[in-house]
């Protein structure tokens, strides 16, 4: 049966992929070298409509790298010498952190319950921490912090550098990159892009605070930040990147400029609200994140009480509709759905009716 | 005009590309995880195909990272405590060079002059050295070292590891697996795919030879060689890699094998020879590896003798043939001519007729 995906990513492909894949094509653009005219322009494309999309200042390169996860590692190599601090409140925050002590780093975690938020407040970020690392927006457990929460971390630590996750809440998520040094994503959430494209955000006063660091420490050999802003300025790349993804991802944003984002937003917000409503109301799915200013709108998280997980996924899909499992340790409890721009309401709708029958 | 693509990389593009990529999103498969059956499936597809394609035995691992740079400092990381060794015959092997210095290595490199080849007896490898690194194909200069050269390394450094670089030579390099420790090449030349997948093969006797090294040196934290490993006992990997990309790769493997890549290697040394006659009549171009046994079949690099490079690129443009400029300080004076799998005899021919007219 053919199936609609409320996967949290990869997830349900933007419509206007397939076509503007056949372009990439019939344009020749999977030919041409990242040192081309043509190349220059998919990035100048990609770097414009974000740019307008999110509200990017001028003072921030955007930079292209294969995931998230290689952004993780990329950030803390050439942007920390020893002291990194984490906020941690579900796998992936724990999975930027693992990455600091890997990398040699002294990391500090501050571990949150599971399924809780957090306050400016209660972080205790040690005075000698380089660079702060928050997730906005918890793809594992649905928990998303308020954006205030991100300007105020920011003044209070005003000699830390700032990261911010954006992986699941971009272009959802209202950031203020002036209370910020860094954020990212990448392209297989809520731009329903296939998989392979990972987008960094560095203001401009961050790389030159960390550019020494390449001269006393080992900082890696492909993308570094100081090759990758020195091809930025030509608006390339170090070596060859995922040319078709990078293409894509100007066209998608595109789409979302002209639709409008705060009309995405807006509806983002709804259809979060139907889904938060039926949870509410439910005798077998509640929604994991109790506290309502915590639960992300972008991934919704949800206890399954009376039923198997495995259960309610394979009947879902039984009716063409695929979510995902929770994950790792919330798996056999808990089924996660996107609400990325790609998910209509009526198939929200769909989904709460499904839910409502079990 | 619409373009016909002799470049070296981002190359043609495969004709059954854009039917198995609407295949991929009308099965859904962008929209899968990682960790998912759907996911396994394409990639033991590729590993499969791949397997057969190059005759790689049953005790090599097939590894999915972002590109051939990307295994560069992989391979360099996680594979070497102190002293690697690189003879260097063009740009790329220089790149894997300056990349191990970067990573800190105590790298030795045996520089040959631009356009020539060398042998195993000419290699003066540190008895300390614990990787050797060759190229076998350099895209930089079309130089091309016979495959009984390899095998002689390999023979007479027991002790050291043997790394080749198949970038733009596979699948029409006939090598012998049992003959080398790992292996590598990206997608985006012979394969005919768009770019941002490079694939590792790595003997399982190599993987536990160095395995130790996690536990006394940095070794990164994305896609390290442990977590590559572990990830493919069950056909997945570390983090979300390019999957539209892998699933390519398995369909064009399997065109290739359907072909037969004896018939391909047949057709390649053919339109070679024909591309390579035409140079030794021609009294404007010639090529630039002179000894024979030396030139590459796949990347034919051609010195402009009396037309300046730039004027021969535009007008073969304006005849639709695409050639690549030649590379970094040899661009003034040469071209780069690709000849692929896709590439068929009767565009060698036209483009072979097209430069006569000089």
């Amino acid at each position: 049966m053919e199936q609609f995906y409320f996967t949290v990513g990869p997830a349900q492909i933007h419509p206007k992929v397939l076509e503007y894949s056949s372009q990439f094509y019939n344009e020749g653009l999977g030919s041409v070298s990242h040192r081309s005219e043509a190349f220059r322009n998919m990035y100048k494309e990609a770097d414009r409509e974000l740019r307008l999309l999110l509200n990017v200042p001028d003072d921030f390169a955007i930079l292209f790298l294969s995931s998230a996860s290689e952004i993780f590692e990329r950030l803390l190599l050439n942007c920390v010498h020893t002291h990194s601090f984490h906020a941690i409140n579900g796998s992936f925050a724990h999975k930027f952190y693992k990455f600091s002590l890997a990398l040699g780093k002294k990391a500090v975690a501050q571990e949150f319950p599971l399924g809780t938020g957090f306050t400016a407040d209660a972080l205790k970020v040690p005075a000698d921490a380089e660079l702060i690392c928050l997730t906005h927006n918890e793809t594992s457990t649905g928990v998303s912090i308020p954006e205030n929460t991100i300007a105020e971390v920011h003044q209070r630590h005003p000699n830390a550098l700032l990261a911010v996750d954006i992986v699941s809440s971009a272009p959802n998520v209202r950031l203020d990159f002036t209370q910020l040094d860094m954020a990212f994503f990448s392209v297989q959430k809520a731009f329903g892009l296939p998989s392979g494209l990972g987008v960094w955000f560095i203001r401009q006063s961050a790389v030159e605070k960390v550019q020494h660091l390449a001269k006393t420490q080992m900082v890696g050999a492909q993308n570094t930040l100081d090759a990758l802003i020195k091809n930025y300025k030509n608006f390339e790349t170090p070596s060859t990147p995922n040319i078709y993804n990078i293409y894509l991802l100007g066209k998608i944003a595109g789409e979302y400029n002209r639709y409008g984002v705060e009309k995405l937003r807006a509806e983002t917000k709804e259809k979060a609200t139907m889904l938060y409503d039926f949870l509410e109301q439910s005798v077998h799915f509640k929604a994991f994140v109790q506290d309502p200013q915590y639960r992300s709108e972008t991934v919704i998280v949800v206890d399954c009480l009376h039923h198997s997980p495995t259960d309610v996924i394979s009947k879902l899909k039984s009716m063409g509709l695929t979510v995902s499992s929770g994950y790792a340790s919330l798996k056999d409890r808990q089924i996660r759905v996107a609400n990325f721009p790609v998910v209509t309401k009526e198939k929200i709708q769909e989904l709460i009716d499904s839910l409502g029958r079990f």
